[in-house]
């Protein structure tokens, strides 16, 4: 019997292909009284082998796909792993105390990390953490269980999760991932991004995948209904493939659009932008025609670390994506860290309402050596292509003249010592927080553009946390409210010669498109994967009916009559 | 040497008095070795009996004030202070292992709570607490602390702390305490909205007043303008002397106006209102001479409980608020429990973001039977006033909708059952989520009225958190953005022949007013000690000008040339 799961579609596309777990293994034991000591030592040593030579495969891959400085940390987890003093410790152990190796292990290993967790010197507390990484893996042998390992993949497969976290998703290969689904996640949560960037089909928020599916069981990920088959039936996987050729059909359409402009039918012309996170994610842009970068994020340069990337780092990540979009307008958002993105070495308060916290613009001007070493970094980069600065989380106009004070600072500093800055370079903010949305027409005359970040307004203007699922029937993307705000931003804009883009979810999405067109949004930005899409989209409407439309849901007092009008007029 | 801190001015007034420490005390201590044991077990026998005879006053005291119910927790402190076993277990261990009576409490105490704690029974779980709580009051006796017993304090105090919770401030008598100041907090916070319903200065959010100030020390508490003196000089107290005398005139003089009507110097009326928590308040309404209840918050019947209020617990509480205002106008607002406020006997998951979380009216709209209950007494209750009901947190029309329906439906039921039910129930929403706000004009087409939440509708507006001091400076209850929103409901309401009120902190704000006023608020609802100051003010104003004034502000670009310009219109 096949079984059907409900879920949220994140990223378009079908995939077929056996399930591969990324899920916590069980890792509990009972303490035991052992006879024979010899056999339950070598039993022990065997694991140690078998846990080296598996850090050892995993080392020399992450080398090669990652770069030698990700590679490091499995060279300190076999460095623990071979501690003379750690495996003779937990060999008496099984000696004088007649235990199983995996209470021995257990017992040792939690005295070595007490030992490290108190010392002083934050390098060697960190080595508390690879012990228990290491201890992890040896445990996985002994009991016979296994790690998931996601980068050595080497078959087809569809990944099951929990959710997936961004250093889950960096180790994926693409050319053996073909889709994934989760049990938590909407569509603007990082695993659903992270899908539509390496435009593989996913289903996430399914509540139960982790308990339905098991290792090797059938799955087809339908990213287009938001649908996950388990063990299907041969006539649904027939007409799943069926889909999955219709679908690469389809794609193959848009495709024939890459070098073509985003034109209406009536003639109005719009720009399609891409998101992306890493200079990495450029190829993706050219090879679906993006006609800009309209946010590159800025954070993944600062995570995954142990310290601050440094200027010259960052100078070097932002020329390659100035140079790489070859005159094309790079939109980049200054960093916005806290709320839910954490980073390892900087301190942050624990907040009782992170999304209403210390974040994004709030902190880099309190914390200013770490924003004008960016600053300085974009600055420098100017000079390699068409940059525009963007300001995240900006609340009140005080904020903006204090960012742009700081920036200009840095540009002074910079031409003082014969370092060439780009005159050219456009200061915008993000629209995100509702109080700038409705003051729009103010900051309109001092800012150079605007960019909408409809993943957090609308949870701002609803007042719902856009990862809380109790409340995930707020998230209303086209509540006339939202649409309203939309409104008030472009129109500011416009009135003071200015423009207005969108980077949120909502500028990709087929039911947004026809309204924003109509509302005279300049610049839609999202994943990459979606622009072709969108560019075949608008290039079947005309502005001026979407006008009539715009104008029309403005005054509706429904999310559910949007869609519904949006659908009657574009007969979708 | 007198030391001055400064704070937030959270509630009008001037005390002088001794200081009060509500803070939680060091317990800890060390382990030794004890020669004279029977003097170590004298000394246990002491703090026994020392804390049996003070936690019997405590009882009793309890039992006065607060009814038996209340007071029943002590007696089961009592028990566990004077079970045999406990004693004869402590006893032997200080004999047995020569330890001092401190040590050998905890490790007997550390037995029991562990052997409780892992029960089944929730009764026997809840058992280990009351150890604790014991364990706390022999520890202080053994050390010679002293723990802060609020509800003993029996000569003029003003109270000293980190925070004030909701039952502390239920403890303090409002005979002795004369005011009180605390480490962290704001003008909305909760402790601040108590000092004002109590008519008690209170400076809040002074970061250090526990570190700076000790028990006995003198202490003013200047409520006007957010400072608190350490150890005044003779001068400073004797200036002070004649500060809180001016002000008590000022006050006897805004005592004339307890029944005038609140009408502005060009003849326009507007109601004045107050925001009540129980029936309790009732009393400082009439004294202040409230023309409504505009905020009845009905938590108070919920919390500091361990089952939901009955229905008839309920009416009852209705029924004397809305028999207490004799016909004046009664706004009770439904249950908004979650975010912040959280009910012992109500499971709610944990949330990342609370405030953006699953509360007020999305909750009952889940937890339909405690909501039907709430509906059910308010509707029998109606035939006794002038009640009007208000639903919270609404984000949406079908929200509204959907908790009117209910409304409905049993009021249907009761009219069934022959129980009389009043046919002039205004129906009513809050606004402080900015889409409803931005939406209001389509709101006002369903809504009876409207009662503006500003404390809210900042935080969310803003995306500040209005509990977070690093995020404080974007709590601006005039930034231009949230007078447009205010501005938005205020016509909305108008167009379709409704009314606006307000009953967030801000409509008790005397730089508010003038705005408020000017924008054709109907009714602004505070604490009833604000009340006749706010009346005194609006008498002083004319209505035109306040319209020209906030025509002018709305254009402005900052919270700060908002409160200039209102300073300067109005010669503040």
């Amino acid at each position: 019997m096949s079984t059907i799961l409900k879920g949220i579609a994140a990223s378009n596309g079908i995939a077929i292909a056996k399930a591969y777990r990324l899920v916590e293994p069980d890792l509990t034991f009972a303490k035991s009284t052992i006879d024979d000591l010899d056999k339950e030592i070598s039993r022990f040593k065997d694991a140690i082998a078998a846990s080296t030579s598996e850090l050892e495969t995993i080392r020399d891959h992450a080398n090669k796909k990652l770069g030698a400085d990700k590679a490091a940390i499995f060279d300190a987890h076999l460095l623990v792993l071979n501690d003379p003093e750690l495996l003779t410790s937990v060999e008496d152990k099984i000696k004088n105390e007649k235990v199983n190796a995996e209470s021995a292990l257990k017992d040792t290993t939690d005295m070595f990390i007490m030992m490290f967790e108190q010392m002083e010197n934050e390098y060697m507390r960190e080595r508390a953490a690879d012990i228990r990484d290491v201890r992890k893996r040896v445990l996985a042998h002994l009991l016979n269980v296994k790690i998931p390992n996601p980068s050595l993949i080497n078959e087809e497969v569809v990944v099951v999760a929990e959710d997936l976290t961004p250093s889950d998703t960096a180790q994926l290969n693409r050319d053996f991932v073909k889709g994934f689904t989760t049990n938590i996640g909407g569509r603007t949560s990082h695993s659903a991004i992270m899908a539509r960037s390496l435009e593989i089909p996913a289903v996430v928020g399914t509540k139960e995948v982790t308990a339905k599916i098991n290792n090797g069981d059938i799955v087809i990920i339908d990213g287009l209904n938001g649908e996950v088959h388990i063990n299907p039936t041969p006539e649904i996987v027939e007409q799943y493939k069926k889909e999955k050729e219709k679908f690469e059909i389809q794609k193959a359409e848009w495709a024939k659009l890459v070098n073509e402009k985003t034109v209406s039918k009536d003639g109005h012309h719009v720009e399609l932008g891409a998101n992306i996170g890493t200079p990495n994610d450029l190829q993706g842009v050219v090879e679906n025609g993006g006609e800009a970068v309209g946010l590159y994020r800025t954070e993944f340069l600062y995570m995954g670390k142990d310290q601050f990337p440094t200027e010259e780092e960052q100078f070097e990540s932002y020329k390659k994506v100035l140079e790489g979009m070859k005159g094309k307008s790079v939109v980049v958002r200054t960093l916005d860290i806290g709320g839910d993105k954490k980073l390892p070495y900087l301190k942050l308060p624990e907040e009782m309402n992170p999304f209403l916290g210390f974040r994004a613009i709030r902190l880099c001007l309190e914390e200013q050596d770490m924003f004008r070493t960016q600053l300085r970094a974009l600055l420098r980069a100017s000079v390699y292509g068409n940059l525009k600065i963007m300001f995240p989380m900006i609340a009140t106009l005080n904020e903006f003249r204090q960012a742009k004070t700081i920036l200009l600072e840095e540009k002074e500093k910079l031409v003082s010592e014969n370092i060439p800055v780009s005159d050219q370079i456009e200061v915008g903010i993000m629209v995100e927080i509702p109080s700038t949305a409705v003051l729009a027409d103010q900051f309109a005359k001092e800012v150079d553009f605007f960019s909408i970040g409809t993943n957090d307004l609308i949870q701002y203007t609803m007042a719902a946390d856009r990862m809380n699922e109790q409340v995930s029937y707020l998230y209303q993307p086209y509540n006339p409210a939202i649409l309203r705000l939309v409104k008030m931003v472009i129109d500011a804009s416009h009135k003071e010669g200015k423009w207005t883009g969108m980077c949120g979810e909502m500028a990709g999405d087929e039911i947004a498109i026809p309204i924003l067109l109509g509302l005279g949004l300049d610049e839609f930005s999202m994943s990459a994967s979606s622009i072709l899409k969108a560019r075949s989209q608008i290039r079947g409407l005309n502005k001026s009916d979407m006008e009539k439309l715009a104008e029309q849901v403005l005054q509706f007092q429904t999310n559910d009559e949007v869609i519904e009008a949006v659908k009657k007029v574009t007969s979708m």
